[in-house]
């Protein structure tokens, strides 16, 4: 495929970048950043080079990307990603979409515009979200693909069975998320500056991440009905890598093997998750430089709770990993290709 | 005061070997090791070198120990704690006893067993539970202190006042932490082995920790019924710090000042308790080497949830710096004697 | 090819299997344990889930092992190697020994035996050591490597080539390495504590390393005179990644051009081996997770002496990843097979 | 004393906030900062609760700041505090000012000028350079101290003795240097942006850091004749900490005996430096939040070269602490006070 990515020099064009250089069918047309168009790619990032000599193209140039690519990944801050989409696809329409932040993620586009605080202009678009395991028929046929959100990934894809076979009081539902840094981005703020992150560990954005408004979208529309839920993240000492702790009390009479047999019966084809199993530990490590999700689950007699943890690399099935899974699907290709290695441990 | 330390050579008797070193009114007379008796604690430490030159003795020594000593600290595992407090109170009657571990802290012995496999064997000591805030008044006549688990002090100083006060529903309680490395202790094990653990995260004991009944008794005892909680650890890549996040149900009704009124009446006086109030986010790194807990809180209007935050350092209010502490108001000293520095940051 | 691999546990041997995974030549045949037999190794590693199911073999079984693979690579600690690549090569001619340790490393038995205190038991072998870039033409032919070590590998390709041109005074080297902690492997010691690592760097084995005399072996021949050099390894919080500075007088006249010369002379149609060029400063973390050698070099006017400095993924191009790649040349698959992708940035 | 911190949020300015809150002698009258101005301290450092209530000053309070205090800390970037140093002696000739920036570090103007690339505005000040140890008798009577830098306080301690005794060729000296973020402040830069810096180590400035002319200047001065020397920085992925690894040629017929007789000569009656003697590994965590630096040498037969390693923590000993005992020296207190308590380890 003809591939071109709109925002290219944050940490999840970078990974994109990554990826795509080992992808046998991907051929990267253009890389556009706005603050350092005419730089050379590797001059940002040293580390690729051997993998691209490319100069940095800009959003000026988006016609012709357009009209030349058969795919755009949006790697912009959102507001600005929809304004691409729009112009984009009315330029070439047959151009797909791969938006990596929040601009199409939500079908009610209400809730956009409530928590990002920006009107909505794209709202013709039949955008899909891009939760691969979950959406993956949509996805072959879609235009344009939101891109799930790193803490939303983990989070529903732990969740989603418990939700799916009613398993669950779903007033009870509460996710304890942590973070690796990566997930802030490049840009410099306080809050990512090395000697004030190392050697610690808070939460922030409690009862106010942007991320909740996307999952309960999505485990509501599994559920065929509105709900609610905590979701507080944290922010680890770690570059990659997302653990979401997930916590919901069972309904009356459901029994371990009923939540054994949820899992398997969602997830038991799909090769980027892999279940632990009842009892097991996903650790984050394991899932790191991949787009595996790892999940396991526990389930406590005492309280009638079971608590579901899911672990994923932030940059991969968080972001880029899953951005060129829904590539793979639409384009008809292995949904593997690209994808298939082992992770980085230790 | 004249003191000793039983089991010496873990971080925790480090600990307090590095608090006792400034506080002016302590003197350390015996410390010990059953792995390395004979060996000079500056050996075992260097970063002790100018404060210590102590060989460390054994428990061969209790006699002498307990005859010379007016507070004896015990690092030992359990059920050998109680071991040594049992035999050392019986050779010296007025000895204060300060056990690190878990021996002394339960009133219910049966829950002890039950979690700890171990048959109590000093039932008769009047132990009483050291978590000083709370229990100010008992230490203060106590023979033998139950010194607080560090997971059990963040958890239930963040959680206190609003069972207390009756602001929550007591089935709601779920309790998601994060500990430093050091939390596991010196010994080695692949749990604790660098490379395991550096750029990673994950649970642990969920749903099995022993700190969870320690909890329920201690919020229990402060309800006036029985509770049972969810309690779930998290291994975090760093050496110091505990996070507790912890979630609970409003009850209807209570008002968000009622919130700040609980904690204010709970913790005003607290030196070492810092309320950072609500919407604030403690981080682990501020509390650093020092005995302070930092408390937040945070009110979700859309799920009625109250998430309450807490952090400190494992190893001082978590473990030497409350043993200090309560040493300080058994024996009628400031309680801020020895501890009243300001944390390392970042 | 047909590949066994013997010591599969500790991280070298996670680490080929890692790189194997994704091998298009490679079928892994047979992986020992002597202290896990008959696990599976993704239970040691269930980052592997997916990848491998297979279950450990052990020594009992070299004779199959020797019979049905062309490839052996070798994890096992020093002494123990060689036992190995003498059984298997009398088994069977025709298998080639690729190993991970120091057994085959010198050419002079005496320098081993010295340095590592055990006799050497397989002088017959003619074994070829395996820094590829230097030893090509032989490695071709060889049955047997000689797999370089971490440290050796950063260290010598920085200093090759101005060995080579003779460019430097060869009373002169010294060499500070930085290594991550995943060097000293999996096994457990106070030393790969991670409270003890954390938040530290430290020095260790000063004068007495014993990939010392390595470096100055292959130095030492590259010069055609024998050498002596300081070599200091340092030991910081990381998981992956050497970093070997290096300083040398430059004899006199020597030019700066005439330095950038050197190393484009030795290595410019070298894949694996990036030139930053002359002020430029290579980053560990630009390699993680390949087998890229980055080489940067500076020249201080005031005192005459040249810096140069070389960063490695310790576990690829400092064991795992040089082993696949001396593989590849000698069953004549181009060199990157396998190896071709982009470092895990950040 | 009466305190003033003139450029006081930064992390040295915190730092010593940090070590005046415990020290019985010091009140703190004025804290500045331009940048934020009115705000209280502890809501940019949240971890001084309970130990400063203070809202910041500004350099327009300067001649207020003077005329009161006894003392003024200057924690600005180089080039402004001399400015200030001469206002403020100007105003009241009897403060004395503690500079922790390089303005007053050096005696010829014009190596100042040249690496700092700016025109000395107070060459007439009589300032003394604060490397306690060595300086001890002027800092007594000065009235203005150029606080060492970080780097050349662990690189100056560890060669001393060596340059004093005459024991090693003073061509032959090379420093490679490691050190934590902390050093490069709480500005906000790519360089220390957490996930640039985490799982990473390189070289920066080689061959033109500014310590680099401080670190010969005063060996020079020790050695009674001008040398050069290499020192190379390595930011390596902790807060806290810098080890100096230093070589140099022993002069023929030198004995480890009498290397090991100059540190005791020259040390052996200083509080905080600890000599842990020949073939011992100072590490930088033994010393984390305190004075001391850690000093260890091995002594390389076969290459007839000393390696002296210190080491420190940068902000402590490195900055604020030795500032104290800078201040303790001049008004005639103990030079422990304030300064006298143990490492945070681990």
């Amino acid at each position: 495929m003809k591939i071109s990515i709109v925002g290219a020099t944050g940490y999840t064009g970078a990974e994109l970048l990554r990826i795509l250089a080992s992808h046998p069918a991907a051929e990267v047309l253009y890389i556009t950043s706005e603050s350092q168009p005419g730089t050379g790619i590797h001059e940002i990032y040293p580390h690729l080079t051997r993998f691209y000599t490319k100069t940095l193209a800009s959003l000026a140039d988006l016609e012709k990307i357009a009209l030349e690519s058969e795919v755009i990944f949006i790697g912009l801050p959102h507001g600005h990603a929809m304004e691409v989409g729009r112009k984009a696809t009315a330029i070439n329409p047959q151009v797909k979409i791969i938006d990596l932040g929040a601009d199409y993620r939500f079908k009610n586009h209400a809730i956009y515009e409530q928590w990002y605080k920006v009107e909505h202009t794209h709202k013709e678009a039949r955008a899909v979200y891009g939760l691969t395991e979950l959406y993956r028929s949509q996805v072959k046929d879609a235009a344009i693909i939101g891109n799930p959100g790193c803490y939303t990934t983990a989070s529903i894809l732990a969740l989603a069975p418990l939700v799916k076979y009613k398993l669950v009081d779903l007033k009870s539902l509460i996710i304890d998320a942590k973070s690796g840094v990566s997930g802030a981005g490049r840009g410099l703020s306080l809050g990512s500056h090395f000697t004030e992150v190392f050697e610690s560990v808070k939460a922030y954005n409690v009862a106010g991440h942007r991320h909740t408004p996307e999952i309960e979208a999505v485990l509501g529309e599994i559920a065929g009905q509105e709900l609610v839920i905590n979701f507080t993240p944290h922010l680890i000492p770690v570059a990659r890598g997302i653990l979401s702790t997930c916590y919901a009390n069972l309904k009356d009479g459901v029994s371990p093997e009923a939540v054994d047999e949820a899992y398997r019966a969602a997830y038991s084809g799909e090769y980027f998750i892999r279940l632990l199993g009842r009892g097991a530990y996903p650790v984050t490590k394991n899932t790191r430089g991949t787009n595996f999700c790892d999940i396991g689950w526990h389930i406590d007699n005492r309280t009638g709770r079971i608590i579901a943890i899911a672990a994923i690399d932030n940059l991969v099935k968080g972001a880029a990993g899953q951005a060129v899974q829904n590539m793979n699907v639409i384009f008809n290709l292995d949904e593997k290709t690209g994808l298939d290695y082992a992770p980085l441990y230790p």
